[in-house]
């Protein structure tokens, strides 16, 4: 079989993947969904044409986008995750044996439904006790609960549909004011190199967050080169990791020193975000 | 213009730019040599239909190869580098003022006149007085020098044709016989996720020199995910680095901190080559 899924990441650069089998595709009210079976990715889970995990790599953004910053607060009780209906950021933060409940905020519940089919583990951790899974808009559900959370995980595709205004300063207002006094949030914020929004979503949670910063990681399935994730804490700074919690959660790409080395970027992408 | 360029990853994985112009197109007798202009690389030497360097991003791979081992170097006067006749690499190892002479060994001399004439913000360190171009089989000119050169960088394409030696452990030894005794080497080592010779290539350098140890960035333009260098040294380590000659040195990639980071493993990387 020669049959290709092709990404267009911008005007002038593609990526495109060999397929076995579609295993699933319908359109629900908020976007395309698919599951395809690839041999260098495994199984992917597509929305709107776009790679959103794959069976290969999702271990690298799960992992980066849910320790990172469950590894700087000392409690971390009670956690929201806004978008993420796959379950795998779920799924990491329920390795932290002090969280007692995570709430799934999903806008699209065919993407948790189709997950909890062809995804089983990825989206295992979502049948857990302490998930509390809410099909709602994130952008209302954050405004509606003031000083509750401890920490809020942006788990979203990139700017366009449903996402669009996640990646906004009166959203980040919205998530700060949900947070407990010493809350942390992060949100994925795009390629910096191929993402125009990545520079406006770390400035709008700078000029919110009393300490912020992108860290980096590399996911082979997004675009080419560095992937960004941007943290926005109230109280704690980014070099203070309680590490002799990593003896008992499992991981394959996290490790505190990998947590330290994500945030010294490049000089060029630091003058980026100046 | 809807001209594409596609890049062959692996069976299931391929990239593709498009094309404003192709500047230039021969076949050497090493190899098919191409420039061309993309919107997204801005200029791009391909060898072989690969894309080797591009105008917008080659920065990041040259500083990296370059000034990773020149700064665990306390007096670098004797570089060597192999393959790499775009002059990149040079470019960055002339920056270090104890430089005192760059022997750049490249087989195909058609890639250094193509680089001169279409890449000469990359190529133009070439005409400095310090530097000695040869026009040979790097394989064999390592293997006529003894104990000569304080750092020797192997800048060459992927392993196959020319280069298909330069990754094999009998290389690596000549590699170290050409060293000083506190020689530094390192070698581009490819993708750990999707190139075949990564594992084979660090162990092979492991098994030469006393200190040895990969080190990763992130390159949007050659095969998505982490791209590796692998460094050899007879007897620095990794965590010394000559932090005060930055003070003259112009980079957009590298920092003495970025250094630090690039030797910190992902803990499934760390795996592969144990």
């Amino acid at each position: 079989m020669d049959i290709w899924f092709t990404e267009n990441h911008t005007e002038g650069y593609k990526v495109s993947w060999r397929i076995d089998k579609i295993l699933h595709s319908e359109r629900s009210p908020y976007q395309e969904i698919a599951v395809v079976e690839s041999p260098d990715l495994g199984r992917a889970l597509l929305l709107d044409n776009t790679v959103q995990t794959t069976t290969r790599f999702e271990f690298i953004y799960h992992e980066m986008i849910a320790h990172v910053p469950l590894m700087l607060h000392p409690r971390p009780q009670r956690v929201m995750v806004i978008g993420g209906g796959d379950g795998g950021t779920v799924r990491e933060v329920l390795k932290h044996p002090a969280v007692e409940t995570v709430e799934l905020v999903e806008i699209d519940e065919r993407v948790i439904e189709v997950s909890k089919e062809w995804l089983p583990q990825i989206s295992f951790a979502l049948d857990s006790e302490k998930v509390n899974i809410k099909i709602v808009d994130g952008l209302q559900y954050v405004k509606q609960h003031a000083s509750r959370y401890d920490v809020i995980i942006v788990d979203c595709t990139d700017p366009v549909g449903p996402s669009l205004e996640l990646f906004t300063k009166n959203f980040y207002r919205d998530v700060f004011n949900a947070l407990k006094a010493d809350g942390i949030m992060v949100s994925q914020t795009g390629s910096p190199t191929f993402s125009s929004h990545f520079t406006e979503a770390v400035k709008g949670i700078q000029e919110v967050f009393p300490h912020s910063s992108p860290y980096l990681t590399c996911e082979p399935t997004y675009i080419a080169g560095f992937w960004s994730f941007t943290i926005g804490s109230k109280k704690y700074k980014f070099d203070n990791i309680n590490s002799d919690r990593m003896a008992t959660i499992e991981t394959r790409y996290y490790t505190p020193d990998i947590h330290r080395a994500a945030f010294v970027l490049p000089k060029y992408i630091e003058q980026m975000i100046k």
